[in-house]
């Protein structure tokens, strides 16, 4: 069953992911000659840098999220269309996706990573991930219940499970959640559960290398390893996570923390999709491009972003570009730019990224950020996160609400957003979800290609 | 098992729900001679009167829900527990709840109420109701996700099923739904979904009844009609709804109507507790009370708010009063005050309902509003209820973020909220949910109470 889009005598690009990548590719788009259909599981663009502030309670989920029609309203020839995509059939010039097939003349994949549990069937079973708005709400979730709990348990060995939040993976991500979950059990623990003695939480942040930041210089991850440490938090580095399993992390050194909040940040992996050529599949399941972001061993394919990697197409980045924001925009502004000239005969220009520079921040006043040979620490590489991340925010109204937000966290930590939200699912919604996760995957849908019966 | 609360020298005050009701006592009994405890099922207060606004993507929940713990900082011998109550043992002054009991001195019941599916079970499996932000969030994503799959749904039948919406109960509820879905087919529709046809978008509004808002005057009835209709709502009176069965309603008369969107609005239940004594049950499962808020055949046992029925204690509400806000803040207000005259030995003041009195919206300049003799509709009665329901937000920052919201609607239907967004749940949390709704209820509790094993 094909998915119903319009005809159009313009070629046809399909953008799966409207992530940073995926969107700049599209919005660049407009008034080209092609008709663009953006594909994303989500009917919003999200916005991954400020996702751990959703599990601290700091902002809400509509603040970074955008909805895709809004964005692209008034728009011409142009189709949002939401579903997931599962499969490739290049020799058709077909992607299968969760409500049918979509043809393509140019398909252009950039759906990102998703959280990498190398293979740990205990760790993916039990652990919280955080790579999106929605596993971010449901920390959340788990975070205020766990306190809510914990000041009704009689069982002190499980209250302390409650209260211990253990962190694994030193990276961005990592050192964010773990300096925001600091700020709430130093800040708003004593307000909120005054009968909660805030000793008892305990925040761990755990990685395997030798120091956190390891994509920083080794002056950035001591001044956060410094940071963290002065605001309570228990870093241990060279440590491995080797199973999680009846609320116990067992390191690999022997030793156990007990805990039912147990988050993972520890790596990403690029999303599966089916049927793609082997020769095409690099390391951490991510897609291998040349310079000109095309797949290697197939035509009119190409990858931005995070999803794929350009092992020898940018000779200062041999072997990879970070997995940034920055990569994905670049990216998918070069590709508009290459896609029109592809059409009008023209030869391609390859890929040069131009590095803008890393950031992290842990809290209030302290940040750590790199531009090339200058590398700051405190207050000014705070603001400056602040100043880079607001004007990154899509719309007005967000970049208000969020500043509204900080600012009230920065002299009060009193937001009201430490709510327990979930919304009550529709008996149809759940239905459909049953329906969607009961069609097969992968080799399968050749078939179902075949008889065209899905 | 106990529920963890310190003991107090004071005697302890009890409150089951924080509505409008509960928390209105429970703020009003701030430095007074009672250790208050606050149980309810949520971390949150929640604005029932713009719940709707959820589900019409015009506000975000965090703008209507505000967390109990912030609301009650600093507080000196006040506790809240998250919790639902389940049952009450009124010869020992305990009540069993969700995480265990918890004893009482005086209880206050204010758990409100609960959608009435008056026993159709066809009604109550498959219907979304509305009553409270989970439920909205539920019914938002639905009605998101409806549209999206309608674009790329090959068959018309269903399509059309898809893009129905079918609502049951000309209620406040009912028409405020209608009318901000019918602004969102007519405002939001032609921009986010250009390729589907606003006019396949068919809203029904269906009342049992002759007219609308029947608790209001004629001519407010038939301006809300009239509003309605104009805006191309279809207003179904005198219609029963008998069942809700393969995506079809039925009506009394033999017809049906298609739809994935059944909204059911019809009618409230007071929220069940057992162990009641049945002669303090009374209408719609309401709590019958005294003068003073005393349930009927039991000592220090308040019932307060929409749970609560007072068929003869207010001379000119004979029968009870309506369920509305006002009822219950005074009705809170004033058992604040008689629980301190009761314990300086003072005779208690009977409940008189001070009318202020009621209003809807259907949309922007839409309103009717009734203050005892004065009946207004349009601009004026929109303008009213706007005043009246931003100053009864809770909280500075929701009632500028509600306000912002409003005035970008008024102007441009351009918030970017239509989001479909849950949380995934960790495990552990489902885990525990699981734990909970395994427990027995009702009669079993019982014998859990007498060997104290729960």
């Amino acid at each position: 069953m094909s998915v119903n889009i319009p005809q159009s005598s313009k070629k046809r690009v399909v953008i799966v992911g409207g992530g940073f990548g995926g969107l700049c590719l599209a919005k660049k788009l407009r008034n080209s000659n092609f008709q663009v259909v953006l594909v994303d599981k989500n009917n919003y663009h999200q916005f991954p840098p400020l996702i751990y502030q959703i599990a601290s309670s700091g902002i809400e989920p509509s603040s970074i999220s955008f909805p895709f029609r809004k964005i692209f309203q008034r728009r011409k020839d142009f189709y949002f269309r939401m579903a997931e995509v599962r499969s490739i059939f290049p020799e058709h010039k077909i992607v299968q996706t969760s409500i049918g097939k979509i043809s393509y003349d140019y398909l252009v994949l950039a759906a990102g990573t998703t959280t990498n549990f190398f293979g740990n069937k205990s760790i993916e079973e039990n652990a919280i991930p955080m790579k999106n708005v929605s596993e971010a709400m449901g920390l959340q979730n788990a975070i205020l219940s766990n306190f809510e709990r914990a000041l009704t348990c009689s069982n002190e060995v499980e209250r302390q499970e409650l209260l211990n939040i253990v962190i694994v993976g030193g990276g961005a991500t990592g050192v964010e959640i773990a300096g925001a979950l600091s700020e709430m059990k130093n800040f708003v623990v004593p307000k909120d559960y005054p009968d909660l003695p805030k000793s008892l939480v305990n925040i761990y942040l755990i990685e395997a290398g030798e120091r956190l930041l390891s994509s920083m210089s080794n002056e950035s991850s001591l001044s956060v390893e410094n940071f963290l440490r002065r605001m309570g938090v228990n870093v241990l580095l060279n440590k491995m996570v080797t199973e999680f399993k009846d609320n116990k992390v067992y390191l690999k050194d022997g030793s156990t923390i007990a805990t039912r909040t147990f988050i993972w940040v520890s790596g990403v992996a690029g999303v599966k999709i089916d049927n793609m050529p082997k020769e095409s599949v690099g390391r951490g399941n991510r897609i291998e491009v040349d310079a000109y972001n095309q797949v290697k061993g197939m035509s009119d394919v190409f990858c931005i972003g995070d999803q794929s990697i350009m092992p020898d197409g940018d000779e200062n980045w041999v072997g990879g570009h970070p997995q940034l924001a920055q990569v994905a925009i670049q990216q998918g502004s070069l590709l508009a730019a290459n896609l029109k000239r592809k059409e009008e005969g023209k030869s391609l220009k390859p890929f040069k990224y131009k590095n803008l520079g890393t950031m992290a921040t842990v809290g209030r006043n302290r940040a750590v950020a790199e531009f090339k040979k200058i590398k700051m620490a405190g207050f000014v590489a705070w603001v400056m996160w602040l100043i880079v991340h607001l004007r990154s925010i899509l719309g007005v109204r967000n970049k208000i609400i969020v500043f509204y937000n900080w600012a009230i966290n920065y002299f009060t930590y009193g937001q009201s957003l430490r709510l327990i939200l979930y919304p009550k699912k529709a008996k149809e919604v759940m239905d459909r979800e049953e329906r969607l996760a009961s069609l097969h995957w992968g080799e399968d849908l050749k078939t179902s290609f075949k008889d065209d019966s899905l």
